[in-house]
């Protein structure tokens, strides 16, 4: 039996190549081509545009990384907004937090939605929880309409290009500022600091003047470009590096990556990070 | 101009795909194939037997991680052993460590030598140094008429197969402890805990038993099988968890991964490899 590969170059030079046992889905929205392929090692794949969205083999590290960082480090939030995220990973990560009363999520495609409904169930069911609601519109154009509204704002956005540009902008940053309440954190996704060291750059230099604190933090995942990602935590009244969490949460043995040392340990930077963002 | 693309297959059904310029060597020596591409994206990358051993782009993190993390745990070691890594790149981080007497390349193969010190000189230039000795010996022949002799054994091995396997195994090990001085340390390159987490686990089920203290590390390098690469820590008389060093070294600026905030990062570990490693 041939095998199908799927490529994904990550540079035009240098790319990831996996076998796909089955196309499963494909259907252009009107916002995005959306795929999905079962793929050997990865299980199911998503794509959006072409590009790797998540695998159901590797989704656990990023959706445990931007979702129990920033809400253990607030500490008990009660409102929490996602944007982009249609998936449902990170609302499912949001939930394990009893301190939760209400978790929104602004996924401007409701195809994206519908598609992990039905391929990614393990994700979207999530989407079905009482304190889930599901908004379809423009992350923009929605937090103006909600301002001092969350305690954690979650940026799960696809890359800085086409209709995603919008969502790594001065403008886009001052609208989070003014939708958190007093104490609150957001977390945005900053790609890969090994390829795209001037996305996580800019992104701090944008948000440095927004917030009190602003610290980038790192988690290893298989399936992105160059297999380290960088997020980006920004408070005014938290500061990553003094108020880590000691105590474990209460359900950290149903995770797979994060634990408070983990959390902890993602916020040192090596070198090459460090000089890109310009710190000594 | 058609391109050529390397692909080195992680696992039967996933890997890493790089566009080569150029095939810059390619011989059969006594003990394995050896290659060396020029790649666009990574520059210059070795090959031995068909599998990536550096590329002059990320070789930094590898090196720098194998080596300052044990050097700076033991303080000041003044006999330093490092088997295999024939490149020359361990040597070369060891060497700016000021307490360092002698450092002692034990590389089975004469001809990884000569190929890196054609085409990699910034590696391979180290060797040269004064304080740097070249032996072409088989490792764990070597050790046996070593006893005693010194601070730090750095174990830059290949993969666990074929000659490689021999380097992974129990005797090998008590060896090692044998060839250790009194606060001596050692570590070893334990692959990914992605796709290899049992070689992992094992050469820890092994090392628990000689050792006081064993501690598996991790680095982020882009072009080893899935960007997540562990190494294990080992000593009778240093525990890494409670003796990290707190000073940067006088040579950190001149790093471009390793810092002492990464150094003590990298021993957190993600819930996965603890779950492998049968950590609670």
């Amino acid at each position: 039996m041939t095998q199908d590969w799927f490529l994904e170059k990550h540079t035009p030079y240098a790319g990831l190549t996996l076998a796909v046992r089955e196309r499963l889905h494909e259907q252009q929205s009107e916002f995005q081509h959306i795929e999905v392929l079962e793929t050997v090692e990865y299980g199911r794949l998503l794509l959006l545009d072409g590009f790797v969205m998540l695998t159901a083999r590797d989704e656990f590290i990023y959706h445990e990384m931007i979702v129990h960082t920033p809400l253990l480090l607030h500490g008990a939030p009660k409102q929490v907004l996602v944007i982009g995220g249609g998936d449902g990973g990170s609302v499912r990560e949001v939930l394990r937090h009893a301190s939760v009363e209400q978790v929104t999520l602004v996924e401007i495609d409701p195809a994206v939605i519908e598609t992990c409904r039905r391929f990614f169930p393990e994700l979207a069911h999530s989407l079905d929880d009482p304190r889930a609601q599901v908004v379809h519109q423009d992350g923009f154009a929605y937090l103006d309409g909600h301002p001092d509204a969350y305690d954690a704002i979650i940026v799960d956005s696809i890359d800085p290009v086409g209709e995603g540009a919008k969502l790594f902008t001065t403008a886009f940053y001052q609208k989070i500022t003014s939708a958190l309440r007093a104490g609150g954190v957001a977390v945005f996704q900053t790609e890969s600091p090994f390829y795209n060291g001037e996305v996580l750059a800019q992104v701090n230099r944008k948000l440095n003047p927004l917030f009190a604190h602003v610290a980038p933090f790192l988690a290893h995942i298989p399936t992105y470009p160059s297999g380290l990602w960088s997020f980006t935590f920004a408070s005014n009244h938290i500061d990553p590096r003094q108020a880590l969490p000691e105590q474990p949460p209460s359900f950290q043995k149903e995770l797979k990556y994060f634990n408070v040392e983990v959390c902890q340990a993602a916020f040192a930077l090596p070198g090459y990070i460090r000089e890109t963002l310009g710190e000594p």
